[in-house]
């Protein structure tokens, strides 16, 4: 076994669900993750910890569902009652085809969330972490060699998170403390403010509130937004490839939508409904470990050096207790890269300078 | 997908498991069991019962039983709440490596048996069914190619069960109207007493107390055992080759123990207890599917044409409501072949003859 293996399983174990002994886990195994259940595994028993070890297959959900009546029973009582009795829940991604699920018809696909909802709640009621295994189909779906790939993989999830997350909770506190964020690029000039938030500080581990291994960004639900801006870093939204999104807001809402391709999705994604013209999301990547695309949201949107905005859907974390931010069905992230001749601004200050921060070396204020 | 897959998958959920809309399924899927998964889910899912799916793999259990200290916690609540709530558990066998557990340490082992001891029970008290995917690991453990296997374990599984039920019937209305049984064989001359003993119609299916698919065996619990028995069907007991072991009886106990190879195992094994002395179980195989040795119990027993005891524990079901049979730790099944030349006699009546029994074709009462 790659000793990273061993080095992943004890960051997701003990950095990120922070689990102790007597401690009772569910563990998922995605089909092509069994190296690194291993590994979990042993890190659990060596913690003392007790261990149910799902199959996370997506072909055996596939041909279930796809046999299935669409008359789906609401919250069966063996799974409710696994995951209101478990403690954490480590999901083990990365399976054999990332495609396996497509053309499951939307309202199938609608009518099991549905019927689900309280398993989902009980499930994400525990410590749960999110992580994936380096497998062939997700080198296939970054187009990568598999050797690359897990070399990319393990630079995104192996970092120094304690020293990652203080540098973090510098722009947090800043977030924090500020009103406006003005971003701006080569094809954005974007006004959000973000008074009364509080910004989470998404480190990979959920004392942090943080849920995704690798993480690394901060993260807002900003609102009034004005001007434009253009998410230039290319992704798979639906199925479909879009290019050079550009969006303009008036008063917190989308006003225009273009794109050089895939623009009837995003036109889509924006009509749902009314949360879906607002921004639910501000984020700000900042694992330097990230350094390409991969068509993987759980890692492009935590790349060093960009920031995605979030049409839908706002996280409770971010808002005043009771309050409800913006609410939508869904919530689709967007990226645009600050690495060119670009700012991020708080309140009129920058922060960030063609995608350095003010804190780190080779940072030049703009003239 | 071999299309045997799928009638192994409906086999084991209509027949063996009885499976019905709304019920609560556990489905175990071993390490390379995933075709059989997939044809379970498909199936189940045509049904409208609810799957959890597990993940059975010899390498993550071994992997965490290695690590912990062998102070396991009782009963963890996530997995006894999984059990409790569920209807029938589906357990697809075939892995890797059969020899996966080797080694663990005996003390280990049993504060693992005890300490979920209420899992297993819980488990138990479901619809539960055992089954194998015919894996390369399994043909390897049978010394056959894996085409040859895959032929040999459909050619098990795929029998027409309710004619082989209604067959098996007859043996059982004998045993439950018998006293006593003789068996005669080239290394053999035994007799047993049934009386007051429930036989069990094994044809794999809960409706009928069976859980094993393939099965294909009347069983039940003899006592005052007198004479001598060769099992010259070659096993492996505890990882040892067994070859033509011979036990002595009196008055139900053994008073005397040799064999070809492996006579300490079984020394050792009948020493165990009081209860290891006696027969728990005496089964006739009547799989006519089954017409090899493949060194798994699963198979081996249900040979039509042989017949198997069983030292130690007997099961309740073959005894009268609220009576205890044989106790004992162990229970290992020891297979004597009666193909050549041999009888079968229940109260002094031959029921077999040359492993051929008295309603089958070919049927030749002996001189």
């Amino acid at each position: 076994m790659d000793p990273r293996t061993r080095e992943h399983a004890e960051t997701l174990v003990d950095w990120s669900a922070r689990i102790e002994a007597g401690d009772d886990v569910v563990v998922s195994v995605a089909e092509d993750a069994h190296d690194l259940g291993v590994a979990v595994a042993a890190a659990l028993g060596e913690r003392g910890a007790n261990v149910v070890t799902t199959y996370g297959s997506a072909e055996l959900d596939r041909a279930y569902v796809d046999a299935h009546d669409s008359d789906f029973d609401a919250d069966p009582d063996h799974e409710l009652a696994l995951y209101e009795h478990a403690d954490a829940v480590l999901r083990l991604g990365g399976g054999r085809n990332t495609a396996e699920s497509a053309g499951v018809p939307a309202n199938k696909r609608r009518a099991r969330d549905e019927a689900t909802r309280g398993v989902r709640e009980a499930r994400l009621d525990t410590d749960w972490v999110s992580t994936v295994h380096p497998t062939r189909s997700l080198a296939q779906q970054a187009g990568m060699s598999y050797a690359d790939y897990r070399e990319f993989v393990y630079d995104a999830v192996l970092r120094d998170w304690s020293a990652l997350a203080a540098e973090m909770d510098r722009l947090k506190q800043l977030f924090d403390g500020g009103e406006t964020v003005r971003l701006v690029n080569e094809g954005s000039d974007l006004t959000m403010r973000i008074d009364g938030r509080t910004a989470v500080n998404s480190c990979a581990s959920v004392a942090y509130d943080s849920h995704n291994l690798p993480s690394g960004e901060v993260f807002t639900a900003p609102h009034a937004t004005a001007g434009h801006v253009t998410f230039d870093v290319p992704m798979t939204v639906r199925g479909e490839p879009v290019r050079d999104a550009r969006l303009t807001f008036e008063d917190g809402e989308v006003t225009a939508v273009d794109a050089a391709q895939g623009e009837s999705v995003i036109r889509e994604m924006v009509d749902t409904d009314d949360g879906s013209r607002r921004l639910g999301e501000l984020g700000v990547g900042m694992n330097r470990g990230i350094d390409r695309v991969t068509d993987n949201i759980l890692f492009d949107e935590k790349m060093g050096g960009t920031v995605h905005l979030a049409l839908g859907r706002a996280y409770d974390a971010n808002l005043p207790d009771g309050e409800s931010g913006n609410d939508s069905a869904v919530h689709v992230d967007l990226i645009t890269d600050m690495r060119g001749d670009s700012r991020l601004e708080i309140d009129g200050e920058v922060v960030q300078a063609n995608g350095v921060f003010r804190w780190e070396e080779g940072f030049e204020p703009p003239a």
